[in-house]
Order: C-alpha cells, then structure tokens, then sequence
C-alpha cells in the first residue's frame, strides 16, 4: 500500500520502519530532522504532496498545532487530499480539535481516525503499542493490518472521532494518578520507619497492586528517574485533560492536584526526568526522601 | 499449640478456624457476638483468663480503642499476661497507638507482633490473605506457621512494632487513590461519549493497568455497588491515614481530598455501599452518570 | 487628547463615556456591538485607522485571541501605529501574551501598558474601578490621568508589562478562594445545624472577615446568584492562572481544586450564574442546601 | 457572682482578671500552672470542690480530652455539681462531644453553654474577644453580663449546644483558606516578576480585601512569623473540622488540602511559627522564595 507518514521522530521512525519492513511503500516531508538512517522513503516537499501520492496518510506528531498546521496550514494535507484517501492521526492531541480536524478531512472528501498511542519508546521498537481509535468501523478495519504491524492491544474505543483521544487522556489521567498514589504511600511508609522496598513487595500481591506500583515505585526506590515519559510530557497531556474537562463540565479535584505537584518538579528541574519523579515533590513537602527503614 | 483467640466477627470466625482446623486448641472470650457455630473453642470469662492459658494470643478487633480495651483494660490481656507469651495483633489499627501497646506488653514479659492483613472476607474463607508484619524476626518465625495457615503473601514489613499497621496503611492509601484515579478517568471518557467499558478494555493492557481498574472499574461499569469493602470503613482507615501522616509530618494531598469525596458518598447514603461507589461522588459532581458511549 | 478606544462592551462603553465626558475626543471602530446610545465617538473602518488618528489606544477586549487579532491582525493597530503611541490594554489576559504584544509595539516605535481593572460594571458605571499597571513609570505617568477618570485604586505593581495581568490574576485567585472558604463553612455549619446568617455575622467581626464574607455570603444565604460575575467568567481566569502557573513552575493546589469545583457549577447549568454560586458544588457534594439552623 | 473559673493559661488568665475586675468572687483549681500573679482567687483542691461553691464555672482548657476529664473524671465538675449551676465552656472543642457534655450537665440539674472564642491573647487582655456561644436563650440572657466583660462580638449563634464550637470551626476554616488563597496569589505574582509589597496594596482596595489579606499578608512579605496563633495549634482546629465534617457528612476538599500544606509546614520545623507560614509551603513547593520585584 502506498502511505504516507509524516512525523518520523523518536515514535514515529521506528513505527514506519515496521510499515516498509512489511513492503508497504512509504512517503514522507521533512520538517525538523533528516530522515532517519535506514528507512526506505521518498521525499517530498511538502504534506500536500504527500497526500497527492498516498492511499492513507498517518501523522505523527508533538502537538495539536502541528497537527493543525500539518493538516490545514499553507501546502498542508488538505491542500492535496484525493477523495477515499484514509487520514490517521497517531499523534496525542485535543480530542474536540480532533473533531474539527475529522470534520475538515471528510468535508473534502477523505476519512479519518484518531488513533493515539500507549507504550513509549520501547512499544514503538518493538512493535507492541496500544492503539486507541476513534472513528468508524470501516475505515477501523481498513486500518487495521497497518496498526497490528505497530501495535499489539488494539481497541476501536468509539464511531465518533475524538474517541481514541479521549481515551489516551484517560489513560494519562490513571497513570499520573497512580504515581502520585504509589508516591504518597512510599513517602508515608518511610517517614513512619519501613523499607519503601519491602512495603512495595508486600503490597505487589493485593489490591494495591499495578503496572505503577510495579515499575514506577521500583524508580523511586532505586532513583532511577531517567525518561522514561518526560514531567514536561505529562504536564502538557494533564494540561489537555483539564482543559477538555472545563469544556466538558467533568471536575477531576485529583488531576488536577496532581498536575499542581508536577508544575513543583518542574520548579526544581526536573522537567526533563521521569514522571516518577512525581515522589519528589512529596518529599519536598514532607522534608523526606525515600530511604531503607 | 494453645491459641487465645480475641474477635471472632466477620473476619475472625473463618481465620480462626483455619488454626482449629490444623489441630490447634482455641479458647476465646466474648464480647458482643455469640461462639460462632462449628467452632471448636473453649469460650472464658475474659481477656486475662485467655491470656493466663494460651501461648499465643491472636486479636481481630474493628478499632484502636478495641484493642486498647481488650489489652489494657479490666481484665484485660495484660491482667493475665504470662511471661514468654507472644501477642498478634491483627487487627488494623494506629501505627502509632500500636507501638504503645507494645511497649506494655514487653513490659510485662510478653512479645508483640501487629500484623494487620488485606483480602477481606473471601481471603479470610479462602486462607489466602496478604499479612504485613511490624516485630522482631524471632517472633515472626515462631508465627510464621500460623499465618501460613490463613495467608499466603506473608511479609516481615520492618524490626520496629508498627511497621505491619503502616504497610497496611500505605495499602489502603493506594486503594482508595486507584480507585479514585479510575473514577476520574472513567466519569471524564463517559461524559465526552465513549463508552467507558471499551475504555477499561484499552486500558487494561497498558502502564493504567491495575487490580482496580480490572475489578473496581468492572463494579462502576456493572453499577455493582454490595460490598466488598465498605465506603465507612475506607473512611476509618484513611481517617487512620491522615491522623497519622499530621503526628509524622507528611502531606498527603491526594489521599486528603479522597476521603472528602468518601464523605461526599456518605452524605449520598452510600457509607455501606462498596468503595468503588466513589465513582458516585464525581458523577455527581460532574453531572453524568457511566453510560454506555 | 484624541484616544481610539476598541472594545465598547459592558464594561468598555461606560469606561469611554467618562473619557468622553471629560473632553476627551473618542474614535473606535466596531466589531460585534453598535455603537452605545449617547456615546460620542468617531467610528473608523479598521483597528489600524483607529491607531492613525490617537495618540493614545485603549483596549478593553473579551480574551487574549481579541488582544492578538485587534493588535497583530490584518488592520491591526500595529498596521496604523505612529511613534510615540501609547497602547494601553485593560483587558484581562495572559501575562505571558502581554509581553510578547509589548514587545511588538515597542519595536514598532509605542509604548504600551498592560492596566487590567477589578469592580465590574458598578465600577465602570461608578469610575470606582481598581487599576493594575504594569509598565515604565513614564508611561504610567502619562496615563495616570485618564486612568483617574475611570477608577480609584491605581498602582503601577511593576515596570515590566506583564506585571499588571499578573495582579489581576492574584486577585482572582483570592476572591476565588475566599469564596471558597465562605462557602466551605457555610455549608459546614449549616448542616452541622446552624443558622448561616447567624455564623456570619458572628465572623463578621474577627479575622475571618473580608468582602467575600460580606458580599457573597450574603448572596449565598440569600440564594440571590444573579451576576455579578459569571461562574464562566471566573473559569476563564482560573484557567489563565493555572496556565501561567504551569509555565511559571509554580503549584497552586487550591486554585486547581476551586476550579473543578467551578466546572462542577458549569456541569449543573450555573455557567451564567454569579461565582456564589460556587457554594452549590460544595452543597452537591455534602448533600445539603444552606438552611436556618 | 460567685464563679468558678479551671483553666487560668495563656487566654483564661486575663479572662478571668476582667471578672475579678469587676468584682465577681472567683474560685479555682490548679493542674499544670500555679496562679497567676496578681489574680485574686480562693484555690481548692479539686473541679467537684469549686463546682460545689459557684453559681457559674467557666472552662478554659486546650482540648476535648481536658473538658472530658475536667467536668466527667474523678472529682470533676459533676460530682460538686449543685442544681441551677451554669457552666459555661470557652475551649475550642469538638461539637458533637459538646453535646455529650451539655446533656450530663443537664441530666445533673445544671445548665450548658458553649462559647469558644476568637481573638487571641490580644483578645483576651484587652476584652475584645469574638464569643460564639451555643444554647438557650435564657442561658445566654445570664451569662451575657460576663460575656460583656470579656469581650465584644457577642452571638448566641444556636440553641443547641455545639452551635458555638461549630460556628468557631467554620472562623477557622475560613482563616486558614483566606491565608492559603493570599499564599498562593502572592507566590504566584512573586515568582512571575512582582513585588508582593504592591501587589498586596493593590488588591486591598478591591474584592480580594480581608483581614487576612491585611495582617498576614504583611506578615508574609515581612516574613515576621513570630506568632500569633501557631501553625500546630491550626492544625488542631482543622483536624476537628476534618472530623467532624466526616461524622456529618460534609466535603471540605480546599480544608483538607490546607491541613496538608500545613502538615507540610510542621515538618519542615514550622509548628510554633505563626499560621502565616503557610506560605513556606508554597514556597517550597514552587522553589522560590517572596522577594521584591
């Protein structure tokens, strides 16, 4: 299939690499970076040339407004939709600019789905993101062989656009909340005198159990808070939830105390580390670091 | 050996008869139920006189003030406290009132372990409780083949008494913050018009993944509210949580705002409905109800 | 002096009338609304027409976009800029913006003033108003004299633009969280069985008073939730703090948390009622209406 | 009058000298402190001997516990407790224990009020305190006399007895999210460039005005946090408001989330600093500390 790809950061490059390695023919358009070493694509000069050429186009980018500019700005993948042409958004971006954007695509005679992402890095290498879609069902299933080369758990969330992105947010959303829970229990156990590492084991059998008290706890107490998914990174994904959910009328008191105790690692530099650093801003207000009992 | 065994209530009945069952002769005390039926115990006037002939002395008591009455009351265990005699605490109470009760206890001769569990009902039945543990390794070890007989997940939290009632703490913390965590999630995806159980499926494979997002996020979508573990006694015990975090100094401010939410649940008549009925309190926030995208 | 005056809403037209009144010559030019009743001013095609022809821009606008646009856009005021122009923008926006539209007025050979106001349309009416400055103590001086035509309260709080939004979002912090506070323990007392008017008056007199206590508590006991100002009004602005806070690196906790609280207003149709309204979350949550005790 | 006076500390002591002044023959016993200097008063041995000679006994002691032991111990108020007798407890208590005191002193043939106080020490010499009182009027019309020589904001606020310990929870609520909201409006302006000094002087005139805003507002830029009332004494009246909104049924998120700041405070070796030290958690949580602009 010919399709285009455009986006090829840190995500995106491994992610089309598996699509060429399954003999799709790949296009792309350069903005920042060269195009990566080893990846067979052609191109072109831009996303509406891109556009000109593809039966599906998948975009891969930081923001919304990338997004927004990719799709819709001067010599933008409007400019060159060819009507059936299949837009897939895999970006994490705003789920009611999504609609727009969807709404824009199919007004001019294209598809869209949002199918935003789970699993970092390593799920982009190795082929075993999780894939949330919004859209409908047909162009789910035409979509599908493409996302089962990058992807494993794969969820067609809702026929409405905006559904996939909805669903990463709450996503996001139980992952912060879950590091801050893991960072207020461990902060708590080891000012009362335990070993943050033998409450961590003790509590990995029962109902406090979680993929966060697993990997992230074991961060925290080995310090390790190299990236991982990035403060900064979390900030701005809570940033787009509380923003949805002032629109939507939801109120959501624990995200958005947890999106306050960010913006503190960020005061203390730790923008760019782990978002298991989150337990540092507990211990800035406890006067405690984590520490063998 | 000879087991005192003091609190035979919901809990206590079905971990008590694990010990019979093995061969171990009980005797007991009553206060507010009857003997349960089918258990062999030899039932005595009071905490002392249990006290004057068991070995070991295991208590599963609702509160701190039960315990304190029971150990340090009229003819309590102290009263009849042999030297060399091992109390267990099992119950879950204050980390800090726990180290006061051992401290009398090894004043009179005796040795103390508090060894609070998680699991509930059916890990009682099912002698599959997680136990956390706060004592002297030696006592742990002459213990260790009774909690084999009603747990599973058995672990000496820390040295100092205390340490098995602040792991249990750090538990319910975690608990009560995942649950939180899937609420806001959940309400947030309904109210933007996905289907919240499609989104607990997409979820389910990734970093959001959780014991509480599989059985608690169930119970929210399944509108299944029977206990289980009750909103009141989830309010005691985070009660328990922020009492102990002002003595300790530490702030735990997602934890504050979740007990506040309990309230808001008991305010709605729900102080007996299971703890994933938090999720009621942010619907009623929110103005929407989990349905169906 | 010829002032061009952009922005002739509720609180814009009473504003210029004053100006007006004073024997100041007005010219606009209109975008939404018609020219007020009564109001003296000469209307021009363009923001940029109107910057030919004053010596002084005043802008009173909804949000930092309206800022951008009538500044920066095709016809903006930077289009028709004359050196030695001052810009005074007394809308209340991002800080972070303000310096950026500084900034280009500057390199286009203005001054410009950031002069945001508190007091409503009483104030506006009543030229009562609170004025916010930030800005170079020359420009400041400058405008010091119109400003008096309009208010009463003037500080200049920083050299640096930007200084002056900064403050107004200070402010709406504290009359968000007073509210707040008015309404916690109004509702506290009252369903604790006391009469709230009562409560009122008795903090009325000690270090529990301020205007919020004295205004909104009112309203609150009254059920009056007329506007004012609106609950959306209030998001918009917590929004524009929380946003700079997370620029800034800084956390603001209870900020973040009367702001869901506002969106649970919004999600019970309160988004036009007065921001006392805020009480009806806090009596949602706990299941009770404000009554004599 | 004959009038019994327990608890001659920080506050009872000038309390208790107005009476004198004016008059009324005090009597009391000793706990912890001798008598003060200079007050006329006849000692006896225990609060059953005083409760046996006076026509009124006053209580002014730190905690529920105390008026527990004081009135219901061995020798307390109600084993001298003669028929008619008055008493009336000033201490900052729990409002539901109130009302298990009031109904043993009336059970015996006396009568209740509860009329804690605000004002502090200042307060408390120069008669100036705020008296929130609890109970019936006739009680009220009888102690009014000295009421008025110990203070001036005078309010019966409730028949019941517990109405005035509520109305004294709901002033601190107030007082402590008042200084949280003045906290983080001037770290926020402080950190984006402001000098708090004018931002404080400007939000004076407008909405944001409060006592709070005034005193320690100043207290927070002069960073004078000598108390005053101490941030542990605080955390006291806020635990008792968490409480009792939890016995009620009451959701108190900004409340909870202010006890954990101040928790915060306490650990960073705050507790006997002025309640204005709020603002050290702010600070620390945003790594910076009020400067000049």
């Amino acid at each position: 299939m010919k399709i285009g790809f455009i986006g090829l950061g840190v995500m995106g490059a491994p992610m089309a690499a598996h699509l060429v390695a399954a003999g799709h023919a790949l296009s792309t358009t350069l903005n920042r970076s060269p195009l990566p070493n080893a990846l067979q694509a052609e191109v072109l000069p831009s996303p509406a040339a891109v556009a000109q050429v593809a039966e599906v186009v998948i975009l891969m980018l930081p923001e919304t407004r990338d997004v927004d500019r990719v799709l819709l700005g001067a010599n933008g993948v409007l400019a060159g939709l060819r009507p059936g042409t299949l837009v897939i958004d895999m970006s994490s971006i705003s789920p009611t600019e999504t609609a727009r954007f969807a709404a824009e695509v199919r007004a001019a005679g294209g598809s869209y789905l949002d199918a935003p992402v789970s699993g970092g890095q390593v799920g982009a290498r190795n082929a075993s993101l999780t894939i949330m879609v919004g859209g409908a069902e047909a162009d789910f299933d035409r979509a599908l062989p493409l996302f089962q080369l990058m992807g494993k758990n794969i969820t067609l969330v809702g026929a409405q656009n905006g559904a996939g992105q909805t669903c990463k947010i709450a996503n996001q959303i139980i992952v912060a909340l879950n590091i801050e829970a893991v960072a207020e229990a461990l902060v708590f156990a080891s000012k009362a005198g335990c070993d943050p590492a033998k409450v961590r084991s003790a509590l990995m059998g029962g109902f406090a159990a979680s993929r966060i008290l697993e990997v992230h706890g074991e961060r925290m107490i080995a310090r390790t808070f190299d990236p991982g998914f990035r403060i900064k990174l979390h900030q701005k994904d809570l940033g787009m939830a509380l923003d949805t959910a002032r629109q939507l009328g939801v109120a959501l008191p624990n995200t958005a105390t947890a999106q306050e105790l960010l913006n503190s690692c960020s005061a203390q530099g730790l923008a760019d580390a782990d978002h298991s650093a989150l337990v540092r801003a507990l211990e800035t207000l406890s006067g405690h670091t984590l520490s063998a009992g």
